[in-house]
């Protein structure tokens, strides 16, 4: 009855095989031959040639990716409730040296065009003022909203017409895919590169970065070693990446959590404070609710003073997710 | 015949059995119950109270470790060839901010008092120099030599008495240690932080940073998320190093290493450029005769124009440790 | 006609002659007798031991006090407006190596109790969110607004209460203490540093940090030199702030800036946007407006589509400030 | 008979007046009219097109310059005991973001191209080790030495061979091109840009940056400002400028300073460390013989424990010097 974090889910047995698949010797760091297919797995699944490179966690692909985007003394626009913003530990600082986030408002936690030029538009082009160099978007956003390929197409429109680089920050970027019936290539968009989750939706230790413009990838490289992301047996990331996307793992775990997080849902649709694209439910409980289904079994965090959020997983039980959503409905 | 690197080398069975025994979910991050353990498993092996968190890699323990002792105006004093300086990709600049790696001479990239007072004796207390705030040495060192108690209680004396915080890189602290027939705490000695060795020792994905200071662990929580190396199934990782150290896997894994090292060297004393206290053996070997080796089937790194560096694992097979020894005696 | 910024005001004969003073050659550096009189000259001023170091700008000394203060990983509470967030070309990121700005909200750019505990409150006390440890407040604020002793008194209090840093920005220091007829004491309460503005105020390219705790002041002298801020011909800054401080000429220059400033508003009140407490003027005025000042001569910026700042200086024409608030009335 | 630093000396006379006629109220940081007329004065100086910025300090100058030449994973060759390396309090470390100094050796402190390859061409084109962006050279030396257009333009190629910026810490340039008979173009040869020193040959608070390449000033001016060196009155640093470039002044101080030089040295020859091609003059000198000199009342660095250091100035006494020279020929 665990709803708290679908980073908190089981490793999925395919990627548990190819991890001990893995295991026989082979060249460190990502000289090995899982290592090296990357490119070309997610050249397949994009529809078009991509660097691809794996780290540990999304905070690191987020901040590497934009690392390669934005100088020092630049500036990057994001939703004020971004995870970079947000749940980072200030790591963009970090990686980014001191570069400066600028923050948009957007309805859950998407942005659009007219927040991002809001936003922009104010700062003079002059040296007393950060200017901004990249955008970043979150698919699907921390309020489990999936952005559609022409709001994608307006803000990489928005992007190129400003010299700014995007980044999609795709934690549950399969979450997003599945909802909307997209492919991967799709559900991205025109996004110079995207970090590619899969801890969350049934990995264990790897985030993938994709890079659609490969001049980036090659300065990441060496932002990943230098932030001491260059594992050195990183052919046990790679196998969980090629499990992900070698098959249709990536879709069928998100789908599977879609659908509990749906079986929630239907019951509490008058709570719901956002409509549920992804895996993500967030619902209107007071204290004194949270209280009761705490006091039944379930895991989930508060939401500010009067809400919670519950996060399906690829392994939650529809069974389970149903009461829940029943659960909710008897308070 | 693979002695290119202990990065290479299998995962131990222990810590595969560990690790699937972890795959219930759990709390995310660092919130379950195994990382939970860690300070306790580790005060334990060391004697006193210790605090242990867990990164994907060296460097960022490394890294993370120094970061806490040393401001960015300041600077580390080193060895020459420390792994720190010569194959972290410039991560000590990256994690300390611009720190300075400051670096002193040694035979076997070992420090001693003296060299490292050769460095800092001259450097002037005024603002135009940067002031050293800690020491950083490595147990193995990288030629795999090991530094004995009462070398590491004179170098701790001279960091005492100068203000210095004393940090010990431990990729091979294990080799160290079973080498010497030392326990952790001796093989340590006193400093006031240690990286834990365990990928090349058997394990997947997880090192160790102990913190004989607990008020530096506080510190480098925060800059462990900011880094983006807190993973959010941190249990995992945990797992790793409670199978390392619940046990005397940590050192049995060691022994088996160590013991193929001298496997190697039985028949080649002559051609070594290093006393083999761990599990590297650099042999003098030109061009012509690595490729003799290579022909065989051996496989290894060159170390400069005329030499070559063999590295043995836990998994190593004596008998072709012993085997390569002859065919290197037979060149 | 000129009211655009104090920035571009004269230097005051009394700092030139100081300046000429100081030109036969001396130590280099901060070793001149000059540089070496600033903490007793500050000290006499605020009635307790300070030290002072000398730097060019605001921006310099602002981010160089904050930068003892907090570290990489933390976060300093400022107002939304505050110069370090605006116009600073985000040289807080810089000087902080990456630490954060928390913005909080306040009328007239001014900071309290309760705003910034509307930011810092809802920080939890983990490693994914950035940890304040400093607040920032700006006598007199951006829109020229003085805090009054008991404001700062509270607002010392809630920082020592959770146990945060506290600076002051002065670039307009002596305006606000003329204005509240306040002694440098009473005007910087109980603050851990402050940036004392001279340049504004007459002075031509020396800045003052003062700090409280003589600790900060230990660290910023080698975060001085590090930002290339220590100058070799150091006694040329350290004459113009012993210039403003060993007579009451600091206090006399913002008293005839205020002065100016309330000649411009007395025939504008209607008009203005904040109280005239030092010697900024905000005032509503539309495009056509501004349009027909501009005819006349004046040199302003504009502020906003609705609006105009006009800046007095020590050397403002009395006779001209009226004049313009004439002008503006006969709008 | 102060022979510490030129940095200590007196301001010229011709750089107070062309500062006295700056101080008419302008527009404040670089937009007034001396600050808008540096360009066309050191491209009328260099024969070229290049844009110029004025800053406080040779370390500001030198690490703005270099931090537009090199990312944050980077690194500069330079001389061992260059001023970048040795006594600018690690600010390189600060503004290039961690990147690296890779130190090489030279006679007179002065770099060759083949100095340079026994740094950079052993460094293996991996992630694991820092990569060179930039060679930093010095004219004149740390040891005052002069490099010959022919042993630039040999550096130059091999920069740009490797792909490497080439920056020129020029805080003696002047003293450089007097010695050779150089125009300003020919002492500076084919570098991406030169900061031009002025503080220590006359003027009071101002260096320029001279960049050959525009795109690099796009960039520093950004960086100026995010590190607090854009000054608000920065018309008086112009002045000094162009009051140095405007006229021969800068030629004809460097001479004087020289001049000074070769007279000390006169009668003191058999004793130099160096030969002496600019204004800095190393003699062997032990401890007794320093404290001789100094109950003469001469005033000097010690230079390790055999030598001393002699630096004349454009204010220097000819007859002063020659007596020094005597004085240490009668030791």
């Amino acid at each position: 009855m665990r709803f708290l974090s679908d980073n908190a889910a089981r490793v999925h047995p395919n990627v548990w095989e190819a991890m001990r698949a893995a295991d026989a010797g082979d060249a460190p760091y990502d000289g090995d031959a899982l290592s090296q297919r990357l490119d070309e797995a997610f050249s397949g699944l994009f529809g078009r040639e991509v660097a691809v490179l794996w780290v540990a966690t999304g905070t690191a692909a987020n901040c590497l990716a934009l690392s390669a985007m934005v100088p020092p003394h630049g500036g990057v626009v994001c939703h004020r409730e971004a995870h970079i913003e947000m749940d980072e530990g200030g790591a963009p600082g970090f990686y980014l040296h001191g570069a400066k986030l600028m923050l948009a408002d957007g309805e859950g936690a998407k942005l659009a065009p007219q927040a991002i030029s809001a936003v922009i538009d104010p700062i003079r082009d002059d040296v007393h003022q950060v200017q901004p160099h990249a955008i970043s978007i979150t698919q699907a956003s921390e309020y489990g909203r999936a952005y559609r390929p022409d709001e994608i197409a307006a803000i990489a429109d928005l992007a190129r017409s400003r010299g700014l680089g995007l980044h999609m920050d795709g934690a549950r970027f399969a979450n997003a895919a599945a909802f909307l019936g997209l492919s991967a290539a799709q559900a991205a968009g025109d996004v110079d590169a995207l970090s590619f989750g899969c801890v969350k939706n049934g990995g264990m230790t790897a985030e993938g970065i994709v890079f659609f413009d490969p001049a980036l990838a090659d300065v990441v490289r060496y932002r990943r070693k230098r932030s001491g992301h260059l594992q050195s047996k990183g052919r046990f990331l790679a196998a969980q990446l090629l499990a992900m996307v070698e098959g249709d793992l990536w879709l069928d775990n998100a789908r599977a959590a879609n659908a509990a997080a749906q079986a929630i849902t239907e019951q509490a649709k008058q709570r719901l404070m956002h409509p549920v694209e992804a895996n993500e439910v967030f619902i209107r409980l007071n204290p004194d609710e949270r209280e009761v289904l705490r006091g039944i079994g379930y895991q989930f965090y508060d939401w500010g003073a009067d809400a919670a959020r519950f996060v399906a997983s690829w392994d939650s039980d529809l069974g389970e997710a149903r009461a829940l959503g029943q659960a909710i409905a008897d308070l």
